[in-house]
């Protein structure tokens, strides 16, 4: 069972996104807008980025209405006849159907502030996501996830035994969700995981100007005195920390702000960060080329 | 004589920028795109906004690269197919090549914060327009502005020959003139003089959270403990400071902020929160649609 | 009952916080400096400010340790003794005791993302308050907030009886509350409810740059296409909104969003512009003067 | 000769300021100011900080006005008699007097944006300093600077004279100025001349959220997609930009702007935040403890 919206889904029912990229060229925004318009149609938004004006890749996400599209059959052949057009231009290409929300599982540890939150989003209708469990290697919010219906499982993680828990976490995830939140898990997942679990999966942490790598990094943004704390949500990639950024925010601090100030100020500004990736992410609004997004 | 470039014009020399606006409906996007691509246009940027998933106002800027637009013949040729296009789907359009600099007049008074950072910024290049002149109500900054090479016109104002100071500038920018910017021009300007000058008006003013309509509006904006000072651009219109707002950005004050500080705050907004919407205007970035911007 | 905190409160159990305003002079800084330093307290914050360098107003926050303080008796004896130094400089001032949190009633309507905000900041510790009860003229969150232990009172407000509708919020209130919180209440109190309270009562409401006053301000600020919205807490007064401001803040907005986008990105505003000021009321941190806030 | 100040200095002729650290403990704060209430100074700013509630480092700048310090020799009597108070807490302690305006020197490379806003505000009264000379490795900027009659030294660098080179900028600043402003100084400068230089050097550079250390940061940046860009105002130590931070800010960008739209974004902000941060530094607010900056 997973935690059902208390608001009807954002998004028409029938809208579909198609979401595209290639290298550029004379002809694809022509030959998409003409095939859509062919084939019945209505275009209800339409981005296009190019990271160069002549020799770039070419990236689109078009949302459209399509009633024929509600019978399964016609979805079929109205992806087979898209797919002929994309091998033309040797297109990447995907499309998703906004009234199939995505599964999505949340990995946590002690720290509950981005996990309530989310789940308090969702059940606000302000992210359209079936949450099919949350994950965590701390029994702590067990009632209160469970409460709202939300299945609850507590991996512990041990050193000596991490690859075990990565490997119960799996048979709960593998090919059951089509995104993991990491809503403060403080666990280091392996490449191995990554590759396995075959899913975005998305990461919340905070971020410093200049930055501090590696442990306690409020402390050491601390002692060098910085004036603005901030908080980055990424995809996850193996090396960490470094996958493509999706949403960042900052906040103005000063002296008189304790560690114990930071590290609040950092909660609030992660929060709402990772809530808007998550929400960008399920528009289908992030498309990644080279290590970095394209948020439309 | 106008203050010529440092650096190259920004953009290529033949991209052409195509500005449209209709009644949304089907078969639009690939209308002009096709007719793109027919042209042998090769679009480097593409942007579209709707009002409304179904019946709204639909709205496009596609930036294109088309050699055979540099002979002016073509370029005729080529606005009067698109016409064509345009008539069916009752489109109103603009077109503008990216060589043809917009020729800009500048009006100020005393505080020349905002006049000189528009000429730094034009002679850096960052700005790619000609500026004809200079139209000050005070005579101040005649030596730094005639240094650069520009024309500077002191045209004083009282509350008596309003008017007339009004048909003097209306002498000098009548028809000569792709945009007026007022860069802390502290004259109103009369619903006449802004239908017979011809061009869009851009103005910069103090904004505050919540507003203070009226006189001396940092002074009680102090007095209310404002915790955020702005600043607005936005187009001229007849109704005083309620034209459609191009750009706006706030700073963070404090109780230890005394009026000369809310104030000095204030003009580093201004110079900033004015160059970003000139650049947006320069770079045919802004439709208005029903008293609001859309800022591609 | 009231909801207890999971977290000990912030700050030393004897940390007493000293609020001072009078008219500026010398030796004033000098004398409560000295005074504290006599009686032994050792002085942890403190904050001066002064409307103007010679003829202004004052105003002190210190706060200061002192063990003797613990003793009921030792307090009188205390605040006698600063009351005549006090007396000396025409001095308005209050004294708290950190460890005596304050009782807080917290009132809504159907809207509920600042009443859970602040629910949930309280059960973490962030907010060091006891919760006497929420007042609501909908029923609509009873289950949540009572399973937090915090008694809910639904009081509908009719506009033929909003007198009597005060009335009981008045009995429920009156004496038993160190400060009210509006967390998204629709309704306007009247002057008499806020003289009768007989304690601070904090808002927060939705702000534009610039703003809208009147009805439907997001629709409004959404037809003049603002760039920007945010959120402003204050001290309620008999006049709406124009009560002195305690916190703002603001997000950057663009055409791409709705008006229900709108309305989203203000209530993460709010939620979180509403609890720094609830925390900065909280620790004694504002004084207000003239309509303005000093907050240290 | 230096470039001389349109507008009269901020703050009174007579006020000084007393800045003050030392370890925290009881009676420091009413020893201080009872001292200025018996010499007679009138108070007009006071701001304290304290690292820690009991056994931390205590920080003060009281700004004050007293008319007999305007006597040379009633100076050397008052500061005598406060470094005998000094002497009694251990305090490190200096004290400035703001008609005496700091004698400053700005360094630059090729790029201007900083050196010119700092010239500007100067002019315009915003900086209150004396700029004793403009020492550059480029010679571009000379035109300008000599036009508002400041002295220009073209010193270039090139590695293998890098020594003599710092020698004779060290000729032309030692014991001549008061503080040294890298306004875009592209070079690396040795322990030695800072050593040397003997008096605060303060810089400014890009930041990013998260940091990129190293050669090309916005390129790098660019590639990894940050939603945000920043600049650092710190003091010069000789670890490569890791001294005290004093000022920082950033502004939000998006995938559509390009590497050379990063850069001007970072320009705007680095001219921003370095006035800002000169500014504090002028005015005696910014106190260094450990690493870390305590801006009054």
């Amino acid at each position: 069972m997973s935690l059902t919206p208390a608001a009807p889904p954002r998004g028409a029912e029938h809208t579909a996104r198609l979401l595209i990229s290639c290298a550029d060229g004379p002809g694809i925004v022509a030959s998409i807008s003409s095939f859509l318009f062919e084939q019945g149609a209505n275009i209800v938004a339409n981005d296009q980025h190019s990271t160069h004006p002549e020799h770039g890749t070419f990236f689109m996400r078009a949302a459209f209405y399509l009633p024929a599209l509600e019978a399964g059959g016609e979805r079929a052949r109205f992806e087979a006849a898209f797919d002929e057009l994309a091998r033309r231009f040797e297109m990447e290409w995907r499309i998703s159907y906004a009234h199939e929300r995505m599964r999505v599982a949340l990995m946590a540890s002690r720290e509950d502030h981005c996990l309530l939150d989310l789940l308090w989003r969702r059940r606000r209708g302000e992210l359209d996501m079936d949450i099919e469990c949350v994950i965590s290697n701390h029994d702590d919010a067990r009632a209160e996830v469970e409460a709202l219906g939300v299945p609850y499982h507590h991996i512990p993680v041990t050193p000596a035994e991490k690859e075990a828990a990565e490997g119960r976490a799996l048979e709960l995830l593998g090919g059951r969700v089509d995104m993991v939140i990491l809503a403060r898990y403080m666990q280091i997942l392996s490449g191995e995981f990554l590759e396995r679990v075959g899913c975005p999966v998305i990461n919340i942490h905070h971020s410093f100007l200049p930055a501090f790598a590696g442990a306690e990094p409020y402390r050491r943004a601390y002692d060098r005195g910085v004036k603005l704390i901030g908080a980055t949500a990424h995809y996850v990639t193996a090396e960490l920390d470094a996958g493509p950024i999706i949403e960042q925010d900052v906040q103005r601090v000063g002296h008189g702000y304790t560690l114990e100030d930071l590290v609040r100020v950092g909660r609030d500004l992660e929060r709402v960060v990772l809530a808007r990736a998550v929400r960008s992410h399920l528009d289908d609004r992030v498309l990644v080329h080279e290590g970095r997004t394209i948020v439309f």
